[in-house]
């Protein structure tokens, strides 16, 4: 398991780098200079070749990075999967309910296979709704140990927020996508990304007005 | 514009306290310690007490902050409107449409007045479907300038990203919220704030594999 000792922020990048590369794939460029790169990902060089060092790649004075070469060495560190990853989703509100909608997910590997929600009237209506089965909170520990499910994005108010992510600790799950706007804490072998929709907006509406 | 100097990620934590304050408000909390309001946010207390100097507020030794008076202060730098503040979104595509029929943007104070897409198929359905009018794209400078809008979302594609970011600075726009893959570049006076979904979702998925 070496690869839990990189930082949870650079295998972050590592995902921006992949994107920026497989772009320039695409276009047919062989050869990539940090600084484009760099660039490209909106990161500084000096935190590019740093991180590129988990990777074991440090590219070649003058000449840059073999864009196919680097694209696969973060490929073999990221791991590639043909196979979707199974994610579950906990709380169909507003956001939860256009997660579901949303295909973007799938697009990028993931499938989400469950929902869950504590009110039973979301429970019937997105069921019939959305083509994703929506369970009663209740059930989400067995399903997820029953499932072997690793993800779960978390979209419920951020009064249940910690106690959702108990239950999915508790379960096996590894990774935790959270759109609630509590502060989770979970254990040290756990991941949690969060994106603060709220928090990124009223911080804009400071700069607009 | 003495405001303008704060720097954009302490704003962000800014609004993270000014969440938690109302939250303690709530509960009938008079006054709050920097660790405790630090660990509310998921701030080191160091940081919290180095942001809160921003709005002349250095907390009480041995009894921290008071509640009201601390929001009160964040309130008076950040700004509260009752007013909902217009915005406009461009990309009607999977995640455009998701936020689209996302309620939370108005209930923290924002309302989504025009939505903008290049494909005029978007366009037809999602007028019908949404109660938002969605327009093509080729409009948004003309529709911003005519209605003084300050603040957008982007969820087009990331190779239209920047472009669609040129339109909406030249058009007067001064903060977006930036759901596409690209980096974008703008003016020093202007703020974006990126929300990768799929960097997010790729980079939890090296954990939990």
């Amino acid at each position: 398991m070496e690869k839990i000792d990189i930082p949870k922020r650079t295998v972050y990048r590592l995902s921006l780098y992949q994107r920026c590369l497989q772009q320039l794939k695409e276009e047919g460029v062989d050869t990539v200079s940090s600084e484009d790169l760099a660039s490209a990902a909106g990161v500084k060089p000096t935190q590019l070749r740093k991180d590129l060092g988990y990777v074991g790649q440090v590219g070649t004075r003058g000449l840059g990075y073999g864009v196919g070469t680097l694209s696969g060495a973060i490929s073999g560190i990221m791991g590639t999967s043909s196979v979707l990853q199974p994610v579950v989703l906990i709380g169909v509100g507003n956001l939860g309910a256009a997660l579901l909608r949303y295909s973007g997910f799938r697009k990028e590997g993931f499938e989400i296979i469950a929902a869950f929600d504590a009110d039973p009237c979301h429970v019937k209506s997105t069921t019939e709704e959305m083509g994703v089965p929506v369970h009663h909170v209740d059930g989400l520990g067995d399903y997820v140990k029953q499932h072997g499910v690793k993800m779960a994005i978390i979209a419920v108010p951020g009064s249940a927020g910690q106690s959702v992510a108990d239950v999915l600790v508790e379960a096996g799950v590894s990774a935790l996508l959270n759109f609630s706007p509590a502060v989770l804490s979970v254990p040290d072998d756990r991941v949690v990304n969060q994106v603060d929709l709220a928090a990124e907006l009223r911080s804009l509406a400071f700069f607009a007005s």
